[in-house]
């Protein structure tokens, strides 16, 4: 995400210069080499230098990052790209330099990582949601939301505690349930070229969240526990009563089940 | 399915006349009109006059159609494109013409259905299968393999049981859980535009399937109900393992079910 946002703010002419930090030397390299950024420093000469900090980690990493980062601006803004927004709010709610740091969340991403998966228009017409706006300067807010909007983003505001329970029933569940159908056609399939002829019947679609890395989402799951633990109930609730409706073949319940979830028609075209 | 098949089939060269029968009038009318058929015919006319026989209706009503029109052919082969075979096949196995008709599976797709739904390339470098062939004549066989080639798929072989087992571990799951999805979502998240908002991590794509109609899915769950049924169960299996590894905040087994799960990728690319 960090290196598609950085395509896009270096085109639309947002930033003049994008400087790298990453501390996987490979990953470093290659988006220099690719033209990701304009060049690679370390995070201390890289903030020294810069007029604005993008975090752009896992959240395990991000908790951790953000209060060393807060610690070393000198009236930067700074945001981050994380999926979860409560932890790290908490986290730096009595920081000196809290108003530095604008909590925001780019609804946007695909199941592949690193430099190489960096691409023009990822974040095109999607939403980012800032989290306990009223927490930031006005100053670092506005120039976090111009960058956004550069990158063709609706702004809409939440408190974190609201968007970690919201982002566990519209995103994170729909992970764990593809993961989980990866687990599944894996343990069950033995042949693969049957799974490779059979998969363009639905299941390429619904399985592809299923390649995102461990390093990424474990953390998520762990900071949203508590709201994912309900949703993952809700989900197996329903799955279980298409399984009994399909056991006692009871048509009708099938029927109505079906017709039930068609309802995100209305709300997703 | 039917009408994505007649476009491809006309414009590639495979057939020069295409005779629509549907007893929606509607989308009789609308095939003829937006051009997916050349004319629209009743059955029996349709079958008077025709080299072949393409039935793409729900299983339900390929149980019901398949048999009469087997009476009705002389010489003509029949195919259909239903997404469970066993049923169909034992219905015919002692039926005169049984070897006029070949059992197919195209693995190609999309969440909507009717006239307005049909396009171009639909078929194109996806898997057909073809089942019980054995019971086929063989130039029955070889007229529906030319008309599955004309739409670019690749022809494969397997016994009616084993496809409906294997269709219930990769594509039919991914359909109930695309949907129990959408359930949970509606069930839990009472503001629609957050729904709206955060669909593009993630939920869009595992949600899409969810779309489908009750008419083409129902029949299927109930036709492939003791498949459906056990892999559903391997499913929420699934599913309570990262539950539990959730809960109890256990992050090597979090890695370890994503890293499994990952595997995914060697056989999707």
């Amino acid at each position: 995400m960090g290196g598609s946002a950085a395509i896009d703010l270096k085109k639309r002419g947002f930033a003049d210069k994008i400087i790298g930090v990453d501390n996987n030397r490979l990953h470093a390299e290659t988006a220099l080499h690719i033209g990701v950024v304009d060049e690679i420093a370390s995070m201390e000469e890289a903030i020294a230098n810069c007029d604005l900090v993008v975090v752009a980690v896992p959240v395990d990493s991000a908790v951790k990052l953000i209060p060393k980062i807060l610690d070393q601006v000198n009236g930067q803004a700074i945001t981050d790209m994380c999926s979860t927004k409560e932890m790290i709010c908490q986290l730096v709610k009595y920081h000196p330099k809290r108003k530095n740091y604008v909590a925001a969340h780019p609804m946007a991403g695909t199941e592949f990582s690193g430099p190489w998966a960096a691409k023009s228009g990822l974040f095109d017409g999607k939403a980012v949601m800032f989290c306990d706006a009223e927490e930031s300067d006005i100053r670092a807010l506005a120039v976090i939301r111009r960058m956004f909007e550069a990158l063709n983003m609706r702004v809409t505001f939440m408190d974190a505690s609201s968007h970690d329970r919201h982002a566990a029933f519209v995103s994170h569940i729909s992970h764990i349930s593809s993961f989980a159908l990866a687990l599944t056609v894996l343990d069950q399939e033995r042949n693969e070229k049957h799974i490779f002829d059979m998969a363009s019947g639905g299941f390429d679609s619904t399985v592809r969240l299923a390649k995102s890395s461990a390093e990424m989402w474990s953390p998520i799951f762990e900071q949203n526990a508590e709201n994912v633990v309900v949703v993952l109930n809700t989900y197996i609730q329903k799955l279980s009563d298409f399984k009994e409706a399909i056991e006692d073949g009871d048509r009708d319940k099938i029927d109505g089940l079906i017709k039930k979830s068609n309802q995100i028609k209305k709300i997703l075209k």
